[in-house]
């Protein structure tokens, strides 16, 4: 069973909006075992519609469609999928009481316009909406489509997502015959080259229908390792054995065998050992802080922050010394680490990291040049732990991206080190 | 003339990547009048690149293809298009030049695998790649294909959007003969239903070749007027006047009618008005601070921010009492103006900004659930000019953003209204 993904929506295609629907689609069709062959984005036109739908229900037995079933006048998927298939509309009972129900919550009338959303095509399994008002339909097309099916979702994320959660995904997951595991192996502080060159071997010798794929992003590059087959167990098999593997060979350098980020990976190491985190920020401006507190249950580790911009700020809120910044500038090793030991007396933390740099686009000299990080990390009742100078080639905001990715990979090195003694 | 994008890998069809460059791709080509018929992610395997190239290139002038000219395994883009097109490789100079520098700095020698990189299909025009090691290409595909154009660029964002930039925009631009004008208008504080009553008269009215699209985010929605046309003067005279109409109709929401973020337009107001600001960030865990942070030349007005997460930082950081929180609870406008006031003195800004509430998922309770949000907003001299209290109904990041944006726009408002009196 293979599936393809339409995307409509002339917003796509104008670059006004990433296609992020697609990408959670795909994952949710993979975790079912049914690969994805292709993804269009097409316009809202009706004729073009129809030219894609057919095209995709030739080549998939799922076509999932998102967008236009809203009330606009752009919106116009349903009208495509009746010509294309020949069909008429009926009104969904089910859907309608949902969208009176929404409708009467938000003090409005239900306008002809807002009834047309709980308008299906004939001989659809109607998919509720639990998160807005337009019905998402599941049409089996008939034999004239060899009996494949089109899926109608409204484009916003809130809703699909929901839509395929409870009932997309359970619906088709019934007619799968194949299963399928992806384990992410996530690293950091090692470059895709390096990473390829370590595991050649692994790569060499992979599993019938083991994939294994490079994913670099923004701060470094992540691996994930696919093994679709028949039986659930042969599959969880021959994926764990690669996943192993690869630890074996680079373990040093990965984080998580799992879905977890750097943070939440932080985040379990600081519960786990009872210890408390502060951060004292200057270029990164909040970053890291903000990254922290993403991580549910951070208020039990996660316990103050500084965003400390002006030396004005270093000096007040942390007690760095205006001597010190006279001396060797607010972009130093002795600042950085000035600001994570006044940080942790400050806070009362565990540990306090700091950092001090310059994200750009000004502000940068020939000694001291845009992308400058110096970063300082502190442990109470044993001072500053370490302090570095790195520097960075990205504009502002990848600038601050990494800066904060750098601070955040060696506070997790000192906490493996300290715990995994 | 108009495009097609083809995005390869493997990655994008398991939705283990989004694909933000063909966003990307497409808004370059509209700012040259070249609109996007469809966009198309594809699997790495050659038989399926061939299929697609084919398709797309019958219905377009020119497609850009992202992914697989990489040195691993799984790049074989140029085979599939040495098969389509029946041409061989050649060695290209320049790039074999650019790559052996690349490899140098990194202390490495130049590899078979490496020097496959700078191999490009015969009779293409090369794409010098100034952020990595992949050469590109512009290749007239001859008579067969009607004489369109394949583009070839690596799927690394900064590879691909510097090639755009620095060639293929401009060579294609000389080929293009319509013109194309995008005004973004961003609101804030207004839902996607309303906004289209409140400008349904205009939507009925709009000129040839001028299209309105809707684009609602996580915090809300803005829209995008284009115009597309023969000559500069008419498109700019028929774009301006739907964006003015708009303007007048609500411009009571309009925060900015170009590319500016609610931040950058916050920072343009301090700055004209001479003014600094500060944060107390509770709930919204530095996300306030990397936001304005986010903003070239903050530091000209962004002092310094307190991530206030446990009460004990609350109070010690800003004074904020300790009945006071005893009494109302962290969670309250209280607490917030509070907080605000501490900031204000502390700081020693012209304006302190306030948020303390729940992210989720847990920390709620009947009476404060997850989604609750306390803000404040002080002033030197003046005091507290509002406090609020909001209801969101998010996850924890998503509540973060909703938070921040909240904030934001009330602190927008209040400089609006100080500002234009």
């Amino acid at each position: 069973m293979r599936a393809e993904i339409v995307s409509v929506g002339d917003e796509l295609l104008k670059g006004q909006r990433v296609n992020t629907n697609a990408a959670f689609m795909a994952r949710a069709l993979g975790g079912i075992g049914v690969p994805v062959g292709r993804v269009v984005s097409c316009s809202d036109r009706e004729e073009e519609m129809l030219a894609v739908f057919a095209e995709s229900l030739e080549r998939a037995d799922i076509v999932l469609v998102t967008g236009g079933l809203g009330p606009t006048r752009d919106d116009r998927t349903k009208q495509a999928v009746q010509q294309l298939l020949g069909r008429g509309l009926e009104l969904s009972e089910e859907a309608y009481a949902n969208l009176a129900v929404r409708i009467k919550q938000r003090g409005l009338e239900v306008s002809d316009s807002l009834r047309d959303q709980a308008m299906v095509i004939e001989g659809s399994q109607v998919i509720a909406n639990t998160k807005g008002s337009a019905a998402g339909m599941i049409i089996p097309c008939g034999e004239r489509f060899q009996n494949h099916y089109l899926v109608l979702m409204p484009g916003v994320p809130s809703e699909m997502t929901a839509m395929m959660e409870l009932t997309v995904i359970p619906w088709f997951s019934a007619l799968s015959r194949s299963v399928i595991r992806h384990t992410p192996v996530k690293t950091v502080g090692i470059g895709e080259s390096t990473l390829a060159e370590m595991i050649v071997d692994i790569e060499d010798a992979l599993p019938e229908g083991t994939t294994l794929a490079y994913l670099p992003h923004a701060a470094g590059v992540s691996l994930m390792i696919s093994t679709i087959g028949r039986l659930r167990d042969e599959v969880d098999r021959d994926n764990r054995h690669v996943v192993d593997a690869i630890v074996q060979k680079s373990g040093k350098f990965i984080y998580a065998t799992s879905e977890l980020s750097l943070e939440e990976t932080i985040g379990g190491m600081l519960s786990a050992g009872g210890f408390t985190v502060a951060v004292a920020e200057s270029c990164t401006g909040g970053l890291v802080a903000s990254r922290l507190t993403d991580v549910p249950g951070s208020s039990a580790w996660f316990l103050q922050g500084f965003v400390v911009y002006s030396n004005q700020a270093k000096e007040k809120s942390l007690g760095v010394a205006g001597e010190l910044i006279e001396t060797f500038g607010a972009v130093s090793e002795e600042v950085a680490r000035s600001m994570a030991l006044g940080c942790l007396e400050k806070s009362g933390a565990d540990f306090a990291l700091s950092t001090t740099g310059i994200a750009g686009p000004s502000g940068g000299s020939p000694e001291k040049p845009v992308g400058m990080l110096c970063m300082a990390i502190a442990r109470k009742n044993s001072g500053v732990l370490l302090s570095r100078t790195l520097f960075m080639h990205g504009d502002r905001e990848l600038n601050k991206l990494r800066f904060s990715e750098a601070l955040l990979r060696e506070f997790w090195e000192c906490l493996r080190a300290g715990l995994t003694p």
